[in-house]
């Protein structure tokens, strides 16, 4: 601090010399300052959007804008800005639901989803599909929606989650934005927003929310739960919830445990989006939105979801090739302006593909659901001593619970190889590891509920989000907690955690072959 | 847009309505706002700030706080806070300095150097150390400084530069904050600092201001030009531009070519800095610094200074211990209380650390400094046409540029090996790549200036700010460019870009070795 100090006295001390200076003969030049389109894109945004709050009581034009495809970017992130509840349905829960990390329940709850393919009559054909952080339910266009949803390539007749054979349930989770109960959701008690009142939840409330709907629609058992990302916490915290009811888990790109380094990138978005003025402890909705911080934080965010090895790729060192006042809308051209002089604002082309990034989503979720399901991702840990300390277990009986004991997790004998193709095929490559450090022995103890469920495991060797060796992790705590049929790939390429969203052959061809 | 305006007119509307109920007999019951100590933390900060501006004029506090060294923090950066002009040396240029990007010149400059070791009569034993980003010319105590320098264990006698056999110079950087002329500094044509009317620097610029340091001190030619990280970057720097004038070059990871994944981290720090409302487009020396965007900045920076392993072995998934109140000062006690319920500030201890690191840093530095620097890493290229297109050349002669080609870069022909013992073992045993891509052909091509000299290139494995792929780059390079004088090591270990602060055995070693 001190610095500072001496530093402003310093500088106040020009400025008054400076002053008097003025007030007589002898003027300094007064070059003009520098401006800095990068960073004016703000307070253009926050004009923009006070001239637009200004004029929303009667305006048609939000209307207009919300309906008009063009006015959604494109990309792999949901096309889907606000809530249009035609375009979904919603089942409503009167009654509350227990949360892991709270003694007061959530008073009652409303969960957005949407379903393609058909369910059979014995409603046995149910796959639950989970969303990664900020998508909605909207995973694939339906009548109701036609606007491609984020995970468009693999849903439909003959893809990797075939309507042809299967009815597929997506649902917007609770603590989000997309028509589900979350913090920018009315509390009954105030009849206003949760905003920061909002109770932390978990990834196990998001999956009971989904149970209750699944409870609603009849649907016993799942044929399988299935999610990437933040969806793959889910799916397995499905199979913990209610390994009775959950037939096959699919796992991409997940952990059964968030790393130090993941909670530390979410950590630094969560900073940036808290520190904005306009995010005011979460009670924003009645003006503006936190947009400058929500932008910052999914650049951070577009760092996390992509890797070192497209960008070499993908941009290189190529320069943007478009004036700096046009920094929302960066060209993609291949002839870099050499000639131009380097700026503070962006130069290169992966500058301003983050800056585009984070411009198309700072408007488009709502800041206090990236809070508070990022938070949930960090708290997900299947280890048995931080499940034994939620308030929520595993259906139908503690004893599915009780049998293990942290401190002598039983010994998991390496599977005797049978002639069960499964069985066979992955106990004979994967044994478990001998001597497994302590963590894993708590995580297959945590993981035991998931012993007889048939579970795909897929990861990403250029994730740096959810690692490889987390991957591992998962694949080895199944096998250990005694699970003879996990499948375990992993891919190579060079999309990071995105390839999920990406790659539909190699992840799609897992996914079809695991469920088949 | 549409969602926020839509959102916001919901908002309202339930604003109103809760408005007319209060206005009736019928008022919602209203409970306590959460409030969260890591986001009030930055008011705090600046209600501080705020009351030390008001008394600095008169202020015998601010002179003890910066001399006082219990007001610094310990730890790798160095623990440099406000320049004091009596514990290191200035060298002032009273001509115009070239700059690489700029067709106008900074009309003058100061340097800020320290020494340590005694230089010989014929001054052939002096070895240039160059800094990293933010780091001051305090590399080691002095008796003008005894504080501890950032890198204290490697300067002295018998120690990776040994001061028995050196004489070592270390500056602050052109564009820095610690002495050295910076955009903090005085403009003379306004008589008020610069800002970010400060022209772009690039780290050619700083290895040339460094030169006419060493012309003004008499010495014609370094045993050694030394530097992790930019000081990497720099080391090269040297030996491109003064061929002649550098023995030996130590790189150390460093790169000779920013990677678009490292630009794309530092371009999140600027952005959140850039953010700031304080920063108000960097003319912020009459008030207050903007120290919440630097706390942020910070807090990525850190990030990619260390590695995932590192804090899976330090941190895992511990909690903080201490009362939220105290984020600043993080226990690292390691008896979690699992019974406190999560919270949207910092629950794990990986988070308080990233806090801490960030709170810590926020006032020690100059944030323009920060952005210039880093935006001079950026633009680091020694590609054959990026070398071309700057406004600055090697000494001596625009004929060692003018010997290559970008078109036809000349192909170098795999080394003899000959009875020499540096040839024999890097040759043998590290040949230049058969068949190289394009741009390590055009790296090649730039580095020729430095093909007789002999270079330490050593990185770490888990480095992910510099990579070890980009210390291969830099070794290929030159051994293409002919150099059959190349050390190559890689680490391992956890510690990733920061090893170079703390591995003082293998890091430390490998230097002694190579000047030897």
């Amino acid at each position: 601090m001190a610095s500072i100090v001496r530093r402003a006295a310093a500088s106040r001390f020009t400025f008054s010399r400076l002053a008097r200076l003025s007030s007589t003969n002898c003027k300094p030049p007064m070059p003009q300052n520098p401006h800095f389109p990068c960073v004016d894109a703000h307070a253009e945004r926050e004009s923009r959007l006070l001239s637009s709050l200004s004029s929303a009581s009667s305006s048609s034009q939000s209307t207009k804008l919300a309906t008009d495809p063009s006015s959604y970017e494109t990309g792999p992130e949901p096309p889907y800005a606000r809530p249009n509840p035609q375009s979904y349905k919603t089942y409503h829960h009167p009654a509350p639901l227990r949360l892991a990390y709270s003694d007061t329940p959530l008073p009652s709850f409303t969960i957005a989803y949407e379903s393609w393919g058909t369910l059979s009559p014995s409603k046995d054909n149910v796959i639950l599909l989970h969303t990664g952080l900020s998508a909605s339910s909207h995973a694939a266009s339906t009548p109701a929606n036609p606007a491609p949803g984020w995970w468009e390539n693999f849903i439909g007749p003959g893809k990797a989650l075939d309507t042809n054979q299967f009815h597929i349930i997506c649902t917007n989770v609770i603590g989000g934005c997309y028509g589900s109960t979350g913090p920018s959701s009315i509390e009954d008690a105030t009849g206003r927003p949760w905003a920061t009142r909002f109770p932390i939840v978990s990834v196990f409330d998001m999956v009971n929310a989904q149970f209750h709907l699944l409870d609603s629609l009849g649907i016993d058992k799942l044929y399988a739960s299935v999610g990437c990302s933040m969806g793959a916490m889910q799916s397995l915290a499905a199979g913990w919830l209610h390994p009775q009811r959950v037939g096959k888990i699919v796992s991409i790109s997940g952990t059964a445990r968030s790393s130090p380094s993941a909670v530390a990138m979410r950590f630094a978005q969560r900073s940036v989006l808290m520190a904005d003025p306009n995010w005011k402890n979460g009670f924003y909705y009645d003006g503006l939105p936190p947009h400058t911080g929500m932008k910052l934080a999914r650049q951070i965010a577009t760092i996390t979801y992509r890797s070192g090895p497209e960008w070499d790729l993908r941009f290189g060192r190529q320069l943007r090739a478009v004036p700096e006042t046009d920094a929302s809308s960066p060209s993609t051209d291949t002839n870099p302006s050499p000639s131009r002089p380097p700026a503070l604002c962006p130069d290169f082309l992966i500058e301003t593909y983050l800056d585009h990034q984070g411009e198309s989503f700072c408007l488009k979720y709502d800041a206090n659901s990236l809070i508070y399901i990022s938070k949930a991702m960090d708290l997900f840990d299947m280890t048995l001593p931080a499940l034994q300390a939620l308030n929520v277990r595993p259906s139908g009986a503690s004893s599915a619970f009780s049998q293990f004991a942290y401190d002598a997790p039983t010994p998991t004998p390496i599977p005797t190889p049978t002639t069960d193709r499964h069985r066979t095929s992955h106990s004979k490559s994967h044994p478990p590891p001998v001597n497994p450090p302590a963590y894993l022995s708590e995580l297959a103890a945590g993981m035991a509920p998931l012993a007889h469920i048939p579970t795909l495991v897929l990861g990403v060797q250029s994730d740096i989000l959810f690692t490889v060796e987390q991957q591992r992790e998962v694949a080895d705590a199944l096998r250990m907690a005694g699970n003879e049929r996990v499948s375990y790939y992993e891919l190579g390429g060079v999309w990071g955690h995105d390839t999920f969203l990406i790659d539909v052959h190699n992840v799609g061809g897992a996914i079809r072959g695991f469920l088949s």
